[in-house]
């Protein structure tokens, strides 16, 4: 295929590669990912938003079904079992993250293909190729889309529509025309804007549900003859030319079979906005190496790229948990406050602690030009402190907890995952210490249909 | 509330207007509305997209429900209901067009509405008055979202989600609160690309699909309590900054309570692409005033809009019969060798009459300065026809067949419907005869529940 259809050639990969084409450590890495996946779905029980979904997938869906609603265990069909995991998976803000797409793969990705894989009674190594599709796809058209496209666009929502459809029709053995077409319905219904932040609407999570259900739809419509434009991400009247203004479509195809970006994805070790996880970072690191106490804080300078400007920006006064996510201010009063900004520092003091309401009106962030020019490639966090005596103290962190060059080990992995399961009780620590366990052999797992621990 | 807020002021005067405040004509203009809608829907049955969004309604919805199929007659959730119906509907290029704001007001607004008002048990006035809501803001905002969106965007799946949420929470009685939370989760999911055309790809029933369904859930999420943006229409981050350059927020309130957009919705004379009625009116005139034959044409120019070149441009060599009604090559060579392009023209004659096939290469577009300032207030045709004899013949239609001030009578509209119900015996002739008597009925109709004459 010539480079003036990459999209075809991205296809043609995805439909040929096998999981004996991938690299061990990818796998296994994938694994890592499954699992942060399955807590971040179980941590949304009891969301707000999330009952809304729940309730709307009783009123709309079939009562019974082959696929697994994770926060209320109950079965249904694969788009609203899609749809409520992918929505429940997103709500604390602990999923994964891919630095150069700016994408969250996990919460498209996995609600997809779990669903889809539990209908199709496909295997567990089955679930891991296609899964590692939906990254590789993914995590590429988000980087063609480009910076300009995030500024407006929640490209979770937009291209995580696309990752989940090349997820799904890999399940399906689809070959690369089927994955095109899939493909085709799936940037055609691709949306997402980031108007939401000002109001601290439930949209992100509508966003993460409506990429995963849809995708596959795509893929399901795709299977069944169901036709696409097969120039959806580079022809004259698609995503790039309605969404973009940098699209670079060499992206599309760049190091397939050799790079394997799955692998690139980093885990959320803060509670919060990944925008926000360099300038935490940095300020623990500023606090413990000069033994600072808060109250010695006079003002803090978070120096940014202009993605978090963007999405940070809009979240002045937050009024919800899930909007002091995006708060830098908020983020930083927790570290300073607590030491820490993970799911329960947000609970208990993310809204309702003064200090730290006074500390986050001490914050103001900067767009900082070598910060900027890494970006999305690189996320870096720089932190300027002013003292209440009169030093101007710095720290940066170049590579930020979480990231593949400073992941999270198994252990912590694992300790994480038990922490979302009790948060809500989304599983007792037994389930989740099982369904552990499974995930770290999930190669060897010949169906997914009932692959979860029964309901208690 | 400030202009600078339009969004809100038109939700204001959504949630505020009764049936009693619609003048009489417009009240009865979206009965004839409602009628085109049901045979149009009738007539997509058996399309091969539309029974793949059926087998996906069995598959991923429940097997019962209060809502109906109108192609198969089945009963399921709204959700699935208004998908395959919206669908069903724009597939014979037969339902009605908005010229200012270039959507399709019908094939999104109706499916919706009729899907919730039967799961409601609402009145056939509560049906006409929520059908009402949903033209209004569809089409102000169509026109707010402007001509640059109309170039990459299908306006009818992305402002067609909007024009379904706004139907559907005018059905449910939602504030103008509730209204703007429904537009927020709308407009955050509201998609559909052109790219599709150069494929002859099913995405353009998919949009329709789409966009009823996604409405409906965005009213009925809105009514739980679940939040969207407010500003989703003119905010930094929303729908014109993400998918407009020229953008106009006047539009959002022209006219609010005097103006009834409804009445201004065009019903279509040929089964095509709107884009090509006007040239195909202009042809049929100069051809009847000069008693031409089709043999003595030897080229055609059509003098168009840039709406036309950007639609009907990438369709070169038509494969399918739904993309030989964006060819503006075939509808006229229907025309002229025919005498009219109707769904029987293009069954028997659009593919496979090499006449028409012949006359298609005599035809091309020209961008014309004066037809494309009019636009899309106006649709001007004008041909421009070179006969075999070495005359230079020209004619123009200022308002084709089916705009306003050109429309259909009842009698016209009652004998589209019979036909297009008898297309694929989408329904029997008493019972469209039946369907006719009950929506001319319809204000005195107390429960849209069991509305549809039973099934045969």
């Amino acid at each position: 295929m010539p480079s003036s259809y990459p999209t075809r050639e991205l296809c043609e990969f995805l439909a040929r590669f096998t999981l004996s084409d991938v690299p061990p450590h990818v796998v296994e890495r994938t694994k890592d990912l499954f699992l942060d996946w399955i807590a971040s779905a179980l941590a949304g029980k009891d969301a707000p938003a999330i009952r809304r979904l729940q309730e709307f997938a009783v009123a709309m869906g079939p009562q019974q079904g082959p696929s697994e609603v994770l926060v209320d265990r109950r079965r249904t069909s694969p788009w609203f079992a899609a749809l409520v995991n992918a929505a429940a998976s997103h709500v604390v803000e602990q999923d994964d993250v891919h630095n150069g797409s700016v994408l969250h793969p996990a919460a498209v990705v996995f609600p997809a293909v779990l669903a889809a894989a539990q209908a199709e009674g496909k295997s567990g190594a089955q679930l891991l190729t296609a899964a590692i599709a939906g990254y590789e796809a993914g995590i590429r058209i988000g980087e063609f889309m480009g910076r300009s496209h995030y500024r407006v666009f929640h490209t979770t929502g937009t291209v995580g529509t696309l990752a989940a459809a090349a997820a799904v029709a890999k399940l399906y053995g689809l070959d690369a025309e089927g994955i095109n077409q899939a493909l085709g319905s799936a940037g055609t219904q691709a949306a997402g804007l980031w108007e939401f932040l000002r109001d601290a609407a439930d949209s992100k999570q509508l966003h993460t549900a409506k990429a995963a259900a849809d995708g596959l739809m795509s893929a399901h419509l795709a299977r069944a003859g169901f036709t696409g434009a097969r120039r959806i991400l580079e022809g004259a009247q698609g995503m790039a030319a309605g969404m973009s203004s940098d699209a670079d479509p060499a992206r599309l195809t760049d190091g397939l079979g050799t790079r394997w970006a799955t692998a690139e994805t980093s885990f959320k070790f803060f509670a919060s906005c990944r925008h926000t996880h360099p300038a935490a970072d940095a300020l623990k690191a500023l606090m413990q190496r000069e033994r600072l106490d808060p109250e010695q804080i006079a003002s803090v300078t978070a120096h940014v790229h202009q993605g978090a400007i963007d999405v940070l920006g809009p979240v002045v006064d937050p009024v919800t948990i899930h909007q002091a996510k995006f708060s830098m201010g908020t983020v930083l009063g927790l570290v300073a406050w607590h030491g820490h900004a993970g799911l329960g520092e947000f609970e208990q003091h993310g809204l309702r602690d003064a200090r730290v309401a006074a500390f986050r009106d001490k914050v103001t962030m900067a767009l900082d030009a070598e910060i900027n020019a890494a970006y999305p490639r690189q996320w870096i966090g720089r932190v300027t402190v002013a003292t209440t005596d009169g030093r101007t103290l710095e720290a940066r962190v170049d590579v930020p907890k979480g990231d593949p060059d400073n992941t999270l080990s198994r252990p912590e992995l694992e300790a994480k995952a038990l922490q979302l399961a009790a948060f809500r009780q989304g599983a007792s620590e037994a389930e989740m210490r099982t369904i552990i366990a499974r995930v770290w052999a999930l190669e060897h797992t010949e169906s997914m249909a009932d692959w979860l621990p029964a309901a208690a």
